[in-house]
């Protein structure tokens, strides 16, 4: 019964993201879906993003959170249309909270939209929400077990941006088991190592998103 | 309609807390949920505070995992009794998967029963599994914002114990904003600043564990 429950909101969900998924492609928008664990840097990346993009690519966010509007700020500080998801205790986005956001961003203005979801390594990758394609963020300090702790949002994702290495001096991880183990369950895994903090690494990782958005006319 | 399906769930849930809690009790058991997100150290300092109390008190863990059996193997190593929960794929402990382990574990001979929740800093403060106090690891690598942006975590924790100081000196995180924001959730909060790498703090913890489960006769 509760399994038949689950597979209803999930087929529900499913359609609802196919629709976001054709308003945007009909918009001419590319779509990612950034998701990690709690503080793994979403925000910061973003940041770090939009600054080194901002002037050859117009930029659209949309941010999900339990509470607040910390990081809708920050992105909004740097003058790129923002939308503030609170999702008020649930610990994912779904489609339809995407579904609402949409109408509140000025989609024929936007090539690039990055929707940053909750910060959770678990429920966030069973949820499309529309996009192109999902990325993920895992930070050093979470340690270089979590792809095989985790498999289903390694599995899922496109794109693995591994995060603040300039802190690997200072610990015991071993980045090349997380490389291994996050590609032994995703061969297909794009994997880049940038710090944010440093902006080591993170030009590969914007012209990455250039090449990748090229079909859709962005560069 | 879905959230009255939800309330019921939580209610199930809760009738079944109750058992495991009055089990427990009846058998001398203090028991400790401990949670946070991915990465933050808790199996570390599960290591750590097995270590320093095993020669005075009589201890067991359940470890919950979404798939795997590292953590359990890290325990099992320094001979304690371990059984490892396997949610495949849920994204939380709840009350019905402890009173199945709870069968697997020798309560007669257990002083204090620690209970390592999946790695998530959203879901598992909503479901009591029959625990005396529930615990909460935060890495400091995961950001001072952390409080604020999932607080019924730190709502529902009695214990925040604050991890891989060590980790500081090479991050522009502010502990006493960690502190403050936390307190401001919750003001009964007990904070502990540890670093499982290094030992710092640990004994404050060690002893904290002792004095609280004195009514057991556990020292």
């Amino acid at each position: 019964m509760k399994l038949r429950i689950v597979k209803r909101l999930l087929e529900a969900n499913e359609r609802i993201a196919e629709e976001n998924r054709r308003l945007l492609r009909e918009n001419g928008v590319f779509t990612i879906n950034l998701m990690s664990a709690p503080g793994a840097g979403k925000t910061s990346l973003l940041v770090r993003t939009i600054e080194a993009l901002m002037d050859k690519v117009s930029i659209g966010v949309i941010e999900g959170d339990i509470t607040g509007t910390d990081d809708a700020e920050r992105i909004d500080a740097l003058g790129v249309p923002v939308v503030q998801l609170n999702t008020e205790g649930a610990c994912h986005l779904d489609a339809g909270m995407i579904r609402e956001a949409l109408e509140d961003i000025p989609l024929g203005g936007i090539e690039l939209l990055f929707i940053e979801n909750v910060g959770n390594l678990v429920c966030p990758a069973e949820f499309n929400v529309g996009e192109d394609v999902k990325a993920m963020v895992l930070s050093v300090t979470e340690g270089d077990d979590k792809p095989l702790k985790y498999p289903l949002m390694f599995k899922e994702s496109g794109v693995l941006v591994i995060n603040k290495t300039d802190l690997l001096p200072h610990t015991d991880v071993d980045m090349d088991k997380i490389r291994r183990s996050a590609l032994s369950i995703n061969p297909g895994l794009r994997i880049f190592e940038v710090s944010c903090r440093t902006g080591t690494g993170l030009t590969e990782w914007t012209d990455y998103l250039g090449a990748l958005s090229v079909g859709t006319g962005m560069y």
